[in-house]
């Protein structure tokens, strides 16, 4: 019976239909700021699906996010790269990294107004079933898909790796209407404690539905190869990063559901 | 073809032989003290399975670890739950409860020895590849099975579930040879921060591959129903319990693969 079950099973997964991941730039606007996004999704799907938002880290929006966006469509999700900088700003040093990012990091209100700009261009596209729509992010993502969640921003879920969780405002938390699944790395030296409980504070006070993992031996960055060698403290870590994959995996196939 | 896809699926589904879960209570020894357990498995599987040793909570093995073992074995494993305060030990009332537990807490060399007789014994059964072997504990138990991590036991992973993290010899985490997933309720006034800070630094110093996830809005014994009206600061969350579960599911994928 066991040998029936795997041959059906495996004939049914050689006649399923082969990935085609359609890929596009796209222009949009924020006020008078122009940003160029990316979007993918699997051509061999059909119908609407649900959207996954993804906002770049302090580089800004690189092929790092354009491939986890196609790895998005992959999984059957329309997906959307947000660009927050405005087009053609791509930071390529360190130095004018922090500089574009505190830009944002400092005016909240301008991050949400970009961010909010992203997330209504992938609830454009007609494949997408709006009522069904998650954001993820990287490092300054992170802390931009957390700062989308305390717009009051209508969506399903937001999932933060390694991202920043300070808030210069935390009674914002009270305007969360979503889930909240932020993947840490335990030795990330750049959240101190105090950050930690400060944010964990914000989601209890609101009542926020949230999880926070912690990724033994994972410090800043550890789902992206290039900040190997970029600053101390900042270190890829395939194990972390396969396993908050997974985790996010999870987490849309219960906010999906 | 999504939908041949779809009816072979069904077919395959259908034509799995149900499950035909098998139970036995087992008395084992360890040193002069009988203990007496409780076996699971389904029968309907063939061949060697990975194994799961269950840890009760300060009651002592009830019911609710009894459906815990059915669980898994309706998942696959073979189960089986220790008995960790001898046969017939069972406290009624949550001070008895409180006295028994302390004897071990405050005894590890003991608890070390009644936790490793159940894993000897779940490693006995002839159903268990002892190779893919894990253990899950619950309050009490979750405080035991990280202990049996750290007498150096031979297994593939540990989950505690709201389980207390101290450790009077936090050297005792340079034993631990596998995989370590904590299952904590972010309101738990049991466990205090520095308690966790301190697991946290003792698992950093010894290397361990470990995660920590917090279930925002869960406190104390979130995984049991049984829980409610106890005590101030535990009851049941059917969210976390369920989240927790999932979670434990994927970790087994992970290191049973």
């Amino acid at each position: 019976m066991k040998k029936v079950f795997s041959i059906l099973l495996a004939t049914a997964c050689a006649l399923a239909s082969p990935a085609k991941i359609v890929t596009k730039t796209v222009e949009y606007q924020q006020g008078d700021t122009t940003l160029e996004g990316y979007l993918a999704y699997d051509d061999s799907f059909s119908g609407k699906r649900p959207g996954v938002l993804v906002v770049h880290q302090w580089l800004g929006l690189t092929d790092y996010e354009k491939h986890r966006a196609e790895q998005l469509a992959s999984l059957g999700y329309v997906a959307f790269c947000a660009d927050i900088y405005g087009k053609g700003i791509r930071p390529q040093s360190i130095k004018d990294a922090g500089t574009e990012a505190t830009k944002y990091k400092t005016d909240r209100a301008l991050l949400r107004l970009r961010v909010n700009a992203g997330l209504n261009e992938l609830k454009k596209c007609k494949l997408v079933d709006t009522k069904r729509v998650a954001a993820i992010g990287y490092c300054f993502g992170g802390t931009t898909v957390i700062e989308l969640a305390r717009s009051g921003a209508e969506l399903n879920g937001i999932v933060s790796f390694h991202g920043g969780l300070d808030s210069p405002t935390p009674a914002a938390g009270k305007n969360i209407k979503c889930k909240v699944l932020v993947c840490h790395g335990a030795d990330d030296p750049f959240e101190k404690p105090e950050d930690l409980a400060a944010f964990e504070k914000e989601m209890r006070d609101a009542n926020v539905d949230w999880r926070l993992i912690k990724y033994g031996g994972a410090v800043h960055s550890f789902t992206q190869p290039m900040a190997d060698g970029s600053l101390p403290g900042a270190k890829y870590n395939e194990r972390a990063d396969k396993r908050s994959w997974a985790d996010m995996k999870s987490f849309f196939a219960e906010i999906f559901n």
